[in-house]
């Protein structure tokens, strides 16, 4: 069977799988998840044998050891796997909840019912176990799922998903529920992308280049969870105590995640007594500093920052630093040059505080708060299958409920228009 | 200048004006809106002499004379654009509404604000009318709108866009929050369509090859606003006389718009006491008839339908019926041939209905009442840009709330993640 072949297949198989998914209990689909992970910890050997023939791959490829590490699948991330496809299970269905009713006045009564939104395509570069955590979150919310994992973790890709299906076959959810494209070449995406008339979402998550590929490709919906070029400005009347901690935070506690902070705003007002505390901190903890001219007058034992590092997700230890004249200058640069993910401001004054979360153009603003926080479990709405940096259908954390759709029903006693 | 670069201008004009957009008040965009519909009205007699060109165009084109009366604005349809007008102001804002709060255990407090979408773009075939109503809409909801109509109605759009944004030069919203595409070549709408940069949103509005073509060449984010291929199943258990009036209403009393019913099905349990009644009544209202072989058994005087009436928008005085062995069939054939945009079930049994509304795919289901409802203001939603037929962001009647999108406020006092 040729590529497109083999991808028509695996559409149509979806689509009639998730037919049957969408009119399942939460109950059954509760009970395929704890199938799936029993079936995880059972074969747990077994991962781990496949999972290793793509580390090694990787290492005679030379990548580097971060990439490694976050390929590589042990006893205790293969039982955090487990876990997650229980915590999932745990989560509230909102399929079939009907969020409102009302009645107009010829009688007819209206309301908005959840319902799944049919088949979902995910193209991913990240590690194994989002595999897991997409099928988990995907299926829960009643849609069959088409996987694209990268090619580091093919062969990883690959034993997860048969295990998955394995313990689908002794439930109620069908196991084309959950499909993997089982080839690196990409023509595959490319087809995916067109398949219209079965997948009704296609979610990249990944780079530049990958977000690219996808939206100028598909002909299907694309929701995009794209990079996070978060700042923090520190205002003029900050607490400047509780920003060198919040700064800190945003930036050192896991430096390679979108939510991370990866540029630095100060008002001229506070600069000088603000920023050499906060950049010898900076620095022992082994960040780089990158700053404009304003920042280096103060601190001069620091790299110069280029109009490229303003726009850059640097996902490592190294920060950007601008001095600014103000809220207004902050706004405008975060709009511009930000990537509309999670932006902060650290303050004591009300009126800027309600400025800055009116006009600052992104899916999660704060005041005085780290931007780590925008997180599906840390916002309180369960697991997330990413950040979504768009403005349509889902903005921010993407759980449960955003992998949704909703139809209206009418109830009538025989009315017509007139 | 050339065309890309218009298109550019455009865009770029459109991307400032949503700026100021989102930060006005409800108060000065309902000012604006007004002053919008005093000088449609003041300019009536400017508006029906560039209308009259479109006409004399159109009746040497030869085209039929219901596209040409659909086309021609006089004194009542003028008078009716600038009561719309009207009306959107008196709806509610959604724009800076805080959904909900919540707290984490943590103290931190989230909450879920409105938020204008930025620039949309409408790409449509329709009346001219459609170009002052998705103006005001957009406007209403905080969003500048690039405008792009038929051929048809050029003139008549040009002259509208002129007064809308000759009436914004006394408000505080930018005139450039109205923009049209003044030109009819096709290369015009390839080029807003690669405009991500600068549009968040395309809704085409419009016949199959227009979605089709907008769909395989945006690489912004569609809204598809699609055919309605709707359905009645009059189920065995139905009041015959309740389903003849629903019927007949929703084939009849507007037979050219998207929520007009296009296909009949029958319980073959009780096609031999309903179908006669039925098809004499649609007959006598000047209904062409298309049935399959089962209603043909039964009334033989109607032509044939063929595999292709199925899927067919008729958007005329022509119904295709079909008799179905059940529920079943009828649901099976309602997801698999309609549009999903608006069916019904004429029913009495209380099983049915439910297994209906829950099984059938489509963006309004109906129990015992017309399809012929679906429509923003017949919801209680107020006016609307149109039907989406998509599952992503809105789905059914799209009014001013479905025109925006959200953004997480988060309310810190120093938390950090540990």
């Amino acid at each position: 069977m040729d590529i497109k072949e083999e991808v028509l297949k695996i559409c149509k198989n979806a689509k009639k799988a998730s037919m049957i998914l969408a009119s399942l209990s939460s109950e059954e689909k509760n009970n395929a998840l704890f199938e799936m992970a029993k079936k995880i910890e059972k074969n747990a050997e077994r991962i781990k044998e496949e999972n290793r023939k793509d580390v090694e791959k990787a290492k005679k490829e030379g990548l580097s050891s971060a990439l490694i590490d976050r390929l590589t699948l042990n006893d205790k991330r293969i039982a955090s796997l487990s876990k997650s496809l229980k915590d999932v299970a745990s989560l509230e269905d909102p399929v079939g909840e009907i969020e409102k009713m009302w009645k107009r006045p010829n009688g007819l009564i209206i309301g908005r019912m959840v319902v799944p939104i049919g088949v979902i395509g995910i193209i991913y570069e990240s590690r194994p176990n989002v595999t897991v955590d997409a099928a988990a979150l995907c299926l829960k919310a009643g849609n069959a799922v088409i996987l694209r994992g990268g090619s580091e973790a093919f062969m990883s890709n690959c034993v997860l998903v048969d295990i998955l299906k394995e313990a689908l076959k002794k439930t109620k959810v069908p196991p084309e529920s959950v499909q993997l494209i089982r080839t690196t070449k990409r023509e595959a995406v490319n087809y995916m992308l067109k398949m219209n008339e079965y997948i009704d979402l296609i979610i990249p998550r990944g780079g530049e280049s990958l977000i690219k590929a996808v939206t100028e490709n598909s002909t299907i919906p694309v929701n995009k969870h794209y990079k996070g070029v978060c700042h923090t400005f520190v205002d003029s009347e900050a607490d400047l105590d509780m920003a060198e901690k919040i700064c800190f935070n945003a930036k050192v506690q896991r430096p390679g995640v979108c939510n991370a902070m990866e540029t630095l705003l100060v008002d001229k007002r506070i600069a000088e007594s603000f920023l050499p505390r906060m950049i010898e901190k900076f620095k022992k903890a082994g960040v780089e500093i990158r700053g404009d001219e304003k920042t280096k007058k103060i601190v001069p034992d620091i790299k110069d920052a280029t109009e490229d590092d303003w726009f850059c997700e640097y996902l490592d230890l190294i920060l950007s630093v601008k001095v600014v004249g103000g809220i207004e200058e902050a706004i405008e640069h975060i709009n511009y040059y930000g990537s509309h993910h999670s932006d902060a401001i650290i303050t004591q004054n009300y009126a800027k505080a309600k400025k800055f979360l009116q006009e600052v153009d992104s899916a999660a603003v704060y005041v005085n708060a780290s931007t780590r926080f925008t997180d599906g479990g840390e916002f309180g709405m369960g697991a997330e299958i990413g950040i979504s940096t768009d403005k349509l259908h889902a903005r921010g954390p993407m759980g449960v409920r955003e992998l949704t759709s909703c139809k209206f029903i009418i109830l009538g006693e025989g009315q017509i228009r007139e």
